[in-house]
Order: C-alpha cells, then sequence, then structure tokens
C-alpha cells in the first residue's frame, strides 16, 4: 500500500507516521483521512510493531481542514464538500491494540489538535499553536472531543479552550495537562520515539487489554469495571506471557513475549477493527 | 426588572453580575439564589451578551449562606428556613448558552465556592479564602458538586477538600485545577472580563452547541458523543455563520455573525429554559 | 484481633494501619488482604476513629504482590495460586465511611500503587519509586484503577502511566495529579498524620455522605446528583449535627459532634458493609 498524504516508516518496533502534506501545513483532507484509518488498521494487526507514533512533516503538525476549496463549497446549495472535508478517519488511534502517541512537532489547528487528543498521549513543541479553532469558524469540535478533552485535563480547561477558540502555546498545553510535557521543536520527535520503543518492554496483549478498558471504560462504575477487570486477570494469568514476565523479573532478564496482540487476544474483548 | 442582591451591567458583548450585599460579604440568600435565577434566564435570550461574568461587591466573592437567622431557624421544629436559605437559582450557569465565567475577588466560601464551580471558568483572587466548608457546619455540599468538581479537577482533589472543609487560597485553587489562573485581586475583574469579550469572536451558535455538548456529555460514551456531534456539525456545516466563519477566515477580516443563540438553535438541542 | 501482616495503632481519632513485612518490602499477599479487609471492615464502625492512614513499615510502601512462590506457581498447570495471591481485600478504602489517606513511605508497585489509588488522598515521598509494573509482568492492572486512575488524574496520565510501567519518582507522581503532595520519605508520615487528624473537625454524618457520593457518583450525570443530594441536604438539615456545626461556628467554639457515621446514616446511603 502507497500512501499519498502520510508517510510511513516502521524500525526498531515503532511504526511513524507523518502527515505529508508540508506545503499547506498538513492540512486535513479526505486522502488524508483515509490515508491514516487505513494504515492505522494495518499496524494493528502487525505484531512487529509495538507502539505508533504520529507527527507532521515540515514545521506544523496539522493545520487543521484544508479550507483551500472551502470559499467555493460554502456558496454552493450542496455543502457535500464541506462535510467530505471533515470525513473521519474509519479507525480511530484509540482503537487500535497497541499505544499510540503524537508528536505535535508545530501548529496544532482544529482538527490537528483533536486528532492528538484521540492518541494516548501528546508530547508537544514548546512554541506551537495550538487552538480549538472551530468556534472562530462557525464550526463546532469533533471527534468525540467533547467528551475526550474533559476526560484527558478536565471539564473547565476543555471549556475554555473550546467555547472560546483561543490560541495557546505548546508549554501552555502541557501546564493544563493536554501533553504529557512540552519540549523544544526538534527535540519532540527523538522523545517521542524514545518512549516509543520502550514499550517493548511491555506484554503486548497486556497492553492492548489495559487501553481496551481504560478508552471503553470512561462511562464504567466501579464495580462493572471490577467484573471486567478481574474476568481479563484470571484469563491473563493462565497466559505463557504472564509466567514469562513474572519469571523474567525474578531472572533480572528482559522479557521475550510469546503472544500476539493481533492473534492472541480474548474473545471478550470483543470484535477486531473493521 | 430591578433586582435587590445584584447588580447588572451590560457593557461591550458582557454582562456583568455583582453579587451585591458587601456588608454581609455577599452572603447567600433566598432573594440572591431568584435575582441570579432570573437574571441567567434574561441574558440567556439577550442576543447582544455573549458572555457572562460573574464577580462580588467589596472584599468578598460570596461568604456562603447567610447563617444571620439560623441559630433561630435551627431551634425552630420547622427547619423550612433553612432549607429555604439554600435554594437553588432557577437557571443554572451550566444552563445557560453562553460561557458563565467567575471572576472570584475574594473569598468564596460554602455555596460561594459551589455556585463558582457550576461556571464555566474562574479566575480567582491569589490571597482568596476558598472553602467548601460544609462538612465543618454539620451540611453537605450541594449544587452537584459531588459531581461538578471530580469532573473539573478529578476526583482526588474532591475528596480532599470536600471531605475535610479545610482552607486553601486562590494561589492553591489555581495549582489544584479548581481555578484558570490565580492574581492579584485588583486584576481578577479586568482579566476575566478580557477574557469575556473575547468570545464575540467566536460563533453564538457555536459556543451554545459547544457548551451543551460539554455539560450535557458528562455521562456520555465515545460513541455516542460522536452520534450527537455529527448530527450537530453535519447542520452547522449548512448554517450561514460556518459560512461567514470560514469565509472571514480566509479573508483574514473579523467575522460578522448572523445567527442567534436564542432564535437559531436545532431542535435536536432540547427544550430552552423556563 | 491480631494481624500478621498489618500493625494497628489508634490515636487521637487517627488509625494508623501499617503494612509490617519490612523484610519483604511490604509485599502484598493473601493474608495482607485478609488483614486489611478486616481492619478496615474494623475502622468503619468504630466511632473514635475518624480517618484512617496507611503507611508501610521500613523503607518501602509496597512492592507489589509476593512473586517468591510464583515461578513454581507459573510453572504448575493449576494456576489457583497466583490469582489467590493477589486477592482484593473484603473491604476496599473508598467503602468505609470515612476518609483513607495513603503516606506512601517509600516504592509501591503493583498493587502497592493500585492500592494507593483506592484511598480518598495520597502523599508521597520525593524519591519513592512507582510503578504500574502490571503490563511489564505479562498481567493487567486490578483494583478497578482502569477506571479511579483516570478519573484521579485524568485519561492520558492514565494511559501513560499503565500502558507503558514505566517507573516515575514522588516528585513526578504529585506533578502530574496522583497525590496531594511529594515530602522528604520522614515527612510523609507526620503530614499525613496532621491531615487526619483535622478530619475531627468535620461532622462524622456529613463526611460520611459526601464520600459516598464522590465515590458512588462517578457516573452520575448533574440532575442524578442534583437529586441524590437534594434528599440527603434536605434529611441533614434536620439532623443535630447541622444545629451544632451551625451554631458552634456562630459561636466561634470547637464543635461538640453527637452523630455517629455507624448508627445515625440514613437508609438512603445504602446497605452497611458486609
Amino acid at each position: 500500500m502507497s500512501y499519498k498524504t502520510i508517510l510511513l516508516d516502521i524500525n526498531d518496533s515503532v511504526a511513524t507516521i507523518t502527515l505529508n502534506r508540508p506545503e499547506a501545513m498538513n492540512a486535513w483532507n479526505p486522502a488524508m483521512s483515509r490515508d491514516l484509518g487505513h494504515a492505522l488498521a494495518a499496524l494493528d494487526k502487525d505484531d512487529t510493531v509495538r507502539a505508533v507514533v504520529i507527527t507532521g512533516a515540515g514545521r506544523a503538525f496539522c493545520a487543521g481542514a484544508d479550507l483551500s476549496g472551502a470559499a467555493e463549497a460554502f456558496d454552493a446549495e450542496n455543502r457535500e464538500d464541506v462535510r467530505a472535508a471533515l470525513a473521519f478517519p474509519a479507525v480511530m488511534p484509540y482503537q487500535i491494540r497497541k499505544p499510540v502517541l503524537a508528536a505535535i512537532n508545530g501548529h496544532a489547528i482544529g482538527v490537528g489538535i483533536t486528532f492528538s487528543m484521540t492518541c494516548d498521549i501528546r508530547i508537544v513543541a514548546e512554541d506551537a499553536k495550538i487552538q480549538f479553532a472551530f468556534v472562530r469558524r462557525g464550526l463546532t469540535p469533533e471527534l468525540a472531543s467533547h467528551v475526550i478533552v474533559p476526560r484527558i485535563a478536565g471539564l473547565s480547561v476543555a471549556a475554555d479552550l473550546m467555547l472560546s477558540g483561543r490560541i495557546i502555546n505548546g508549554r501552555e498545553m502541557a501546564r493544563l495537562g493536554l501533553a504529557s510535557e512540552a519540549l523544544p521543536a526538534a527535540d519532540v520527535l527523538p522523545a517521542t520515539l524514545e518512549r516509543a520503543r520502550d514499550y517493548k518492554n511491555a506484554a503486548p496483549v497486556s497492553v492492548a487489554i489495559t487501553k481496551h478498558l481504560l478508552w471503553q471504560g470512561l462511562t464504567a462504575s466501579i464495580p462493572e469495571m471490577d467484573d471486567s477487570e478481574f474476568t481479563l486477570f484470571q484469563w491473563v494469568c493462565c497466559q505463557p506471557d504472564a509466567a514469562e514476565g513474572v519469571i523474567s523479573f525474578l531472572e533480572k532478564r528482559a522479557p521475550d513475549w510469546k503472544m500476539s496482540a493481533s492473534k492472541d487476544l480474548p474473545d471478550l474483548l470483543g470484535d477486531p477493527l473493521p
């Protein structure tokens, strides 16, 4: 598969997706949405990949939806083009069975920032311009950001940024809890890759179950989560990678995981991706 | 309409409600509750108002429920007066279709702090005394603060402050994520007004929808929110203010919003306020 | 009742539970789980105790599940021993009717950290090693941590730590919102005890109700919480401790609480503990 709007590189257990329309500040368009959905689905099934990093080519991460044809589209009676321009990827970062990290190397605006919020964590450039710009364009935020942003940084941080559309920088983004850390732009991708490579120390099946429970558990009560965890924990305890994990720890050696997130997850985790 | 316990001023797209019982540190009483509910309902319908600021006259924001008649009330067999003294406003800040900002100029205690937590954001005086005093009075917190405070600042911050009733200052309030920032007392209202005036750059209908989804979405799952957002996004895209928002952005000029939060919201947002 | 794995001390309204297997860094085993459940149930019923502190003997808080027999257990066909080693306490800190504070004096790993997250607040030693180690052992987190950790510190902090199993120190734990504060190790227990003693200024029945609503309210909407709070508030207002709380405040004297969290809670709070 070759992609038109993204680059895909796999190295040392980490897949790096680079949004690759630098001439347009990596503005989001329907092709990019399709490419991202396809790449995430493929990486979900690739057991050599233990974590995925998403970054941007050039100076921006993603400047938002591509509005180059917007003036014409909004003038037209049929607004299909407008809606299509903001299509969702068929597979989202929180749906795949391994961690997804956003390396926000520069500006992240509109869908550029909401898409990054659907990743597990974010590292951001200190001087990146961050803006939930929607309300300043007469639009409204998407990608479930009305749920996801409050769950990451609290209801008032979400209300502050999403109701105003005001611009903050990467330092402020980290201070508000929307990013794990803010770094000089040149350090963002190396630091994210270093974190991503570390996931090979974790058992793929354990990571997949934990990620599933975290993202699916947003509306669970404590007793409901106890039930889910307990069933899965009982299953996990009887698998070879639990033995390998505990015994390698006792033997003070690196674990040699045998199980696969794509093949060995229990049925009770539900259907695989489309 | 004239109010006995609050002042109402509208200027440059911002309404300022001032709790105005400075001789009693703006202690909350049934009249204030009625006045606040009435003013919020009226401001909700006033399209010239794009944001609401709530502050206190004099040195305090609100010192809590007015307990001046409490000794007698608690001695009586019928405690109706006690309950009435803590009546809720008929309309709450999170129910109106524009941002509400609390400018906590001084002490905020009991209902003074819980009421501020029902606003979208708070700016607080560095030396203000902040106290969820309820458990130290043999009472329990109200105004849905058992849900709202954890959603703003996390379960443990809520447990810390609400189970102990301990006093913190404004700096600590901001550090714990309960306020957007802490400033010298004299700067609190000017800084809040400056933020409030900025909301005129955002489309009123977009702000109303986003605010609705944030506050109504506390218990939504990601798929449920995707559904709500998508329906509303499709509607928004076909409205004149989306065209104006995008085209004004491309033309690098200020938007001239045409739509009204009081008249032009889609039916699917549900009933207007009482 | 005498315990084999914990020490129990009651002094000045505070019960201190000390995990007491210092030769094994207080590693968790089935006996400790039983002892903790039993002690928490007993302290729940003891009205002289107004808050509970949990800490560790020696240099560690709790180094995780005792894996001393794990190599044999994982080699066996029957993994009952593995599961039993990770049994839950019959009563959890969030279920008892008074605040529970973790004084994390040193390393907290695996169940050592997840158990501490089921307490109301945590104070941690600056240099303590903190690790949600599960995924690095081929296991998955338990004790409802997939719900509780995100509710305390946000979804991304939980994803960061729980998906990677990476080690942080106490300073980082506090910075990420997982602990109220980080202190030099020697100061952790004294500071936690000082906080714990302060709860006697709060009415026991008020504290029990507020704790119940906070922990049971994780999945409540604002209208649902308004209903619960209002019913309980009406009840509380008519109780003797509300009168004592308000009148002692007006008289500027310490309150003399009369009501008991073990005997005087309203039926609507639900069943007592097993």
